[in-house]
């Protein structure tokens, strides 16, 4: 269960530099290449002409060519063209709405005429000057629910996570969940605490002793169908902590957005978003580098957690305090779902 | 869906040379093994023992010993002898009639009391010195009828094989279909046009002048059960096109035989027959190797056609006149297999 | 099928050195893991919180921590801790019987009321010095009666191992089955026999000339679940064979312990005691490898004959006279099942 009128991180605007690509996103399989105006585009990745792939073809101004037998098809999902063919009366394929923004291609699954670029969230960050942004993708295969669930309790950082960003205090401290309309935050301080290995390098990155006591300090914000932001950072002890001027900490924001390849699987867009030494991309890379390998070390833990809930599908979960953040997501997550199942009968039948 | 009291393409004379052959045919696993006199003989790949496949044992004095206990099976399917027993008891195994021709081995899935060899098409090309063949076989995941359409519509040669075979012509041709009793023939003619790379070296290795504009021909004739032999070839333009005399062409036959192995699967034997130059060793494999590189470009096009089709399965393909060759060919199959259904219903309850 | 009520060989002690280990038994996740005073413990391997791997955490002062959130459970299956959390009423996971005895660890993944450590066979060769033992284990995708099939007629020596144990004259040498109680022997006995490659090599070993006729000795002894030692060896031919004095023979036992991982696959230990030139740890090493190779040899003929199986559920196998040992042994296993399944219908019930 995923919501489907809503926007999703569908690519970055690398992957399409080349050529079309495929991609299935809630259990969709989808065709994405630059229009004539260099808009980006999306429709069912499935000729109708004989059933190949689309995304096995190449864009040529603007349009897709087919790489089997040539059809051209549009951004609207209509034929263009043919080679000796009269294209009027072939069926249109599927298209969805597409949109570049913030460093990325978002797509609304499900009914174009809901779709509102308005509804893509400001990421302040991906616009403006004062920030650095890397991040990459992991193809993993989980629910969706799960990695939501992994990001809004921390807490698996001191196991995790133990040499890089784990550390006892976070355990130690209880974090407060609190949900604001269809937000969800999560947030947890530790005060006059050491840093663990990876704050220490963001430290030194920003010019300041590693060596000293700190204020720690995690704010997740889940906001539908699956963006986990969080306002991660430590500043010198007693500074003020997470309200400390800028030359006493070194702080950033831990993006994530998940998107649903099926029901057991996610393309998972991880990055880090920085407002110290923006310009400093050596930096930036080895940030992004440290971030993927801390990230990495979550794809077994989650995937085999995903094999034994399937073999056990009967058992209930504990519900713990730390779970609050998880637990109200997903109770965010129903209602969106119902709501968009009793509205569009129609949409759920064709997807059961 | 395919007709199983037909002759199929099973391997080829070497891949018997040193032990017997497991392949799977038509969804029976046959093994294939050399008998007394060197003929060519096929069973069920079980041993009556205890199931374990024949083919991993090996052939001594023209019989198969299972390579589990010593079981020894004559080409008839009946237990011959096993150390230590009487075998006279031992149910037999289901034979298959198999004959060696034209260098290939063909096999009769189906009920070998209707096998007839004369009913294996004459292939002049296997036979006479006049020609020279090189070839190679591709295990595809894909509907045999797949590679029936891909292969009796070769406008994708412009698409898939565009730096080879393919050029802008073949799009600009019509094809004509024609449909004789179970034969299939579409035929495309394009005058006065350059030869593509593939071309240009064939005009070479006949010795003739690769600059100059040619007539190029393409006439793909399916017979049943899944037999696609396409007559290609270029003349310098102005000489008689396909009616030139030798010395003005460089033609070839292009040999396809698709053997089901399942209803998404094929072992493809593909090849080439020419009839020029036919002692030169090395023209024939620089030839086969062309054609490998060629022919393996469709392969990732199938195969993910298939996937694409068994995703949507209730969604009807366009047929346009470009596909009249493959359609054509599949409602002779439905024909044959309707036909063969009706006279042994329980072959088919077998099979179901 | 499998017997639940019963002893299995779970895995080796060095397994259980760094981490604790996951391993699926009769269809059960397990994990196996040392506890305070280092005995063996084995529970579920699903974490109650959120449903990972208890397997992919580590074990702290004899007791599991999992590796997600820290929950930290106890050999009993309870929860014992889990940081900031109130763990009473947590629900318990299933625990498993284990015992380490004999250099390997036991598991009763049945009723844990019934498991009597008693149960478990005494391997004298396990415990004396005398003897020296070598062995290993192989992950064999095949029902866990094939394997026993396997070991109780060895006539596929002949076959599957031509090159280092086969040899004609097994065949030639009928074997003799008796049952008695649940134990089940299969015996051949070869006189005046040239050895093969394997058993020169153990003659040599025990200081023995390699170029004289021997009398070779086979006996297959099963015992449920499926527990096969194999009594082996050579002697100079008229010393008296089976009974010769220790200076005129080589000779070993060949052990099998085969635990069901599912209905067709199988943990598969396998090793040789021998009580010749114990001490020597090179000879050790070297029969070990050699019969690491030699068992490989099965690992194909068994997955092969497991997918011929399931493709033809419905043939009816021989019973051989060689066959014997095995259809001994299967009959009774269905009797043991039998009685469990009457005896604990709720415990079926919630298998199926």
């Amino acid at each position: 269960m995923f919501p489907k009128n809503t926007w999703y991180v569908a690519c970055t605007p690398d992957e399409l530099e080349q050529q079309p690509l495929g991609r299935q996103i809630c259990a969709e399989p989808m065709v994405f290449f630059r229009g004539p105006e260099g808009q980006v585009l999306a429709v069912e990745d499935f000729c109708p002409h004989r059933g190949a792939p689309l995304s096995l073809g190449k864009v040529v101004d603007g349009q897709l060519v087919c790489g089997y037998h040539g059809l051209v098809m549009g951004g609207d999902g209509k034929t263009q063209h043919m080679p000796g063919q009269r294209v009027r009366g072939f069926p249109a394929n599927k298209r969805y709405q597409a949109v570049e923004r913030h460093g990325f291609i978002w797509v609304w699954p499900g009914d174009p005429a809901l779709a509102d670029p308005a509804l893509i969230p400001h990421l302040e960050w991906a616009e403006s000057e004062q920030w650095a942004y890397g991040g990459g993708l992991f193809d993993i295969k989980c629910d969706y629910r799960l990695m939501i669930d992994n990001l809004m309790d921390l807490t698996h950082e001191t196991y995790v996570h133990a040499s890089s960003i784990g550390q006892k205090e976070i355990d130690e401290a209880p974090p407060v969940t609190t949900v604001n309309g269809d937000e969800v935050v999560t947030a947890r301080y530790m005060d006059n605490i050491m840093a663990p290995p990876f704050w220490r390098m963001a430290l030194r990155g920003n010019g300041l002793a590693d060596d000293v006591p700190v204020d720690r300090w995690q704010i997740c914000r889940f906001t539908p169908p699956s963006h986990v932001l969080i306002e991660v950072g430590v500043a010198h002890a007693g500074k003020g902590g997470y309200d400390a001027e800028p030359q006493h900490k070194a702080s950033s924001i831990v993006v994530d957005f998940i998107t649903p390849q099926t029901e057991t699987s996610i393309w998972y867009f991880w990055g880090m978003a920085r407002n110290f030494n923006p310009g400093d991309k050596a930096l930036t890379a080895s940030i992004r580098e440290g971030q993927g390998q801390i990230f990495s070390e979550d794809l077994e833990m989650l995937e085999q957690q995903q094999q034994n809930l399937l073999r056990y599908p009967e058992r209930n979960l504990l519900k713990l305090n730390i779970d609050a953040g998880g637990v109200q997501s997903r109770k965010i997550l129903e209602r969106i779902v119902a709501a968009e199942r009793a509205a569009q009968p129609d949409l759920i039948a064709r997807q059961a």
